[in-house]
């Protein structure tokens, strides 16, 4: 049984990790000389629009599913004729546009920032005038790890920002001045059926995830997270993971962004959950019994950015789980990440703290 | 860094599967169409001892490994002017050979059934009256899952095991009336630091292991299993993880064999242990730091022979991880396996019990 996955990154990589114990072969599309995937499974190196390559790999799949959701969502769809495409393409569109997402939470009651659509510059200077300053000031599409977007703190900060991105369109939103950052992953397979990881909780900088410490908060926080998760995904008949990315302000959530896919912050679930976001990914998508969610002790998944420390070292720390990516180094890539499992959220906590001023010592814990 | 793999079976696939997160890259050697690793890796194909591709895998790699030990020991040994050979070739030719391996475990203090060398009819005679009946007439090469051996009961039983075996050097060795079957499983690093995992308590049925639970048994016994294995790694200089299998006998542990590699009775650690014995021999192999090898919880693992159940009936079990080597099913054949990890070992017992009963109601659990 093979999956046709489209993007050979990272995600994609452990997606075949996964697979390959449940029986499964794997196929890849992705445009790029070396990428993650390819050293164990093979890739049709063809663009992500490729119509011919995108044909090919649907003709040669039992199902297709992405590992990057800036796919294209016109081919995407005209493969629904020959193969299983999960997740729903529709939740692939929505997530691709910030204000279609801003849309679809309202619409289901999760709250949000306060935003607006920008289009010209007039509608920015609306914006701002409406919501105020600070803000955000986002392009609507091809976003991730903080890239495409500038704060706004005064008047001045607005030609600058519209010099560097007006040429696309924008969304202007509020500047949540949040308490901490968290991220819920649910599953959903093909009879409906859900589940959902406990709450995840994430410290970013300079807009990538650094580190994330689940099981996170209490019993009222993760049952709102998971409403809402589970709201997106009925609304879209959704199959597959889906994450979303919440603020949290004096205990309420107010919902950032979705993603339809495995997740950075669910990087855990290999060591950390009895089944990985990985594997009921894969076993969602055949339409296979979904496997549980529960947290195996407290986990802590910390992101190698930009360059790779030396293995020995890594695995010098006892208990230190490497995941790596096997990519070239670059400033502000993610090349790899590090778990940690301990027994009780304190010792954790202790382990992530020491991991983090070792490998990071610019990163400040709160 | 590329690690090169002597056979490309299930074993040779879980290492892959192992290291590929730590970075490595993996070889492999195997004369068959579609072994497990092919599906994940490359491999030369060509015989276990094609001199030419042998050092053809030794030019590319840092470390060649073994993933089965019935090996070419002279062609290895040629290697090493070429590259590392982990683990050492003296103890994978002392594994080969039954003789040598009882000399071994005698030389080291170990405990090990009453046997005679058997060349002849009449060697087998003498061993018989010596040993007494009833006996087990075994190759001395070559053997693996029960095969190539005889249990001898009556005198008549000679004349038959004699015309099935008698053209192969043998061993006769006492059937010990054991209570229970238990495997140590250790590892060692190039400079000489040692791991070894709790004990496993196997249960085979046809000579095929069908079933290990860990951590098994009392502190007394562990620590004597842990000094055997320790001995034993001592005595090569060995690299990389080691097994060595007992029976147990009203409290005393009476060694029967030894494998050179990472072994069935070891797959519980891949979700059962902090460091799984995959990770901990590329690492032994690398010279890399030694994983911790404490239990995290209960686990029993399933072997799935000769006929691969459907996917979703074995993954409808919460909890449940499956191991699928893609083999071709046959009679008797290892094509995956099951396992659960538990909190308590009553927990674990009562699921392996009913998954057992559920999967192969043949076997006896005593």
């Amino acid at each position: 049984m093979t999956v046709g996955i489209v993007g050979a990154g990272q995600l994609g990589r452990m997606l075949a990790l996964a697979g390959y114990p449940l029986g499964l072969d794997f196929l890849f599309l992705d445009p790029a000389a070396a990428p993650p995937a390819a050293q164990l499974a093979p890739v049709l190196k063809n663009a992500f629009t490729d119509a011919a390559a995108l044909a090919d790999l649907a003709s040669r799949c039992e199902v297709v599913t992405i590992d990057w959701e800036n796919v294209s969502i016109a081919a995407l769809t005209k493969l629904r004729r020959q193969t299983r495409i999960s997740p729903p393409p529709a939740a692939i569109a929505t997530a691709q546009d910030r204000v279609s997402e801003k849309r679809l939470f309202e619409k289901l009651g999760i709250a949000t920032t306060r935003w607006r659509a920008v289009g010209t510059r007039g509608q920015l200077d609306a914006a701002v005038r409406d919501i105020g300053l600070p803000g955000v000031l986002k392009t609507r599409r091809m976003g991730y790890d903080g890239k495409g977007q500038s704060v706004l703190r005064t008047p001045a900060d607005l030609e600058r920002a519209w010099a560097e991105h007006g040429s696309v369109p924008l969304l202007y939103e509020e500047l949540v001045p949040f308490d901490l950052e968290v991220s819920v992953i649910g599953v959903r397979g093909r009879r409906g059926e859900c589940q959902v990881y406990p709450l995840n909780h994430n410290l970013h900088a300079a807009g990538i995830l650094r580190l994330t410490r689940s099981p996170f908060g209490n019993a009222r926080l993760n049952r709102l997270a998971r409403r809402h998760v589970q709201a997106v995904m009925e609304h879209f008949g959704y199959v597959g993971v889906l994450a979303i990315e919440f603020f949290v302000r004096r205990g309420r959530l107010i919902a950032n962004e979705m993603a339809p896919r495995v997740h950075n912050s669910g990087h855990w679930t290999i060591e950390g959950a009895v089944t990985s976001q990985f594997e009921n990914h894969l076993r969602a998508i055949l339409g296979l019994p979904l496997g549980d969610t529960r947290a195996r002790g407290h986990s802590a998944m910390i992101n190698l950015i930009g360059t790779m420390p030396a293995r020995a070292g890594l695995l010098r720390h006892a208990g230190v789980h490497l995941h790596d990516y096997a990519k070239e180094p670059r400033p502000g890539r993610k090349l790899g990440h590090l778990t940690v499992v301990e027994a009780t959220a304190e010792r954790c906590e202790r382990r992530a703290r020491a991991l983090l001023a070792e490998l990071a010592p610019e990163i400040h814990i709160p």
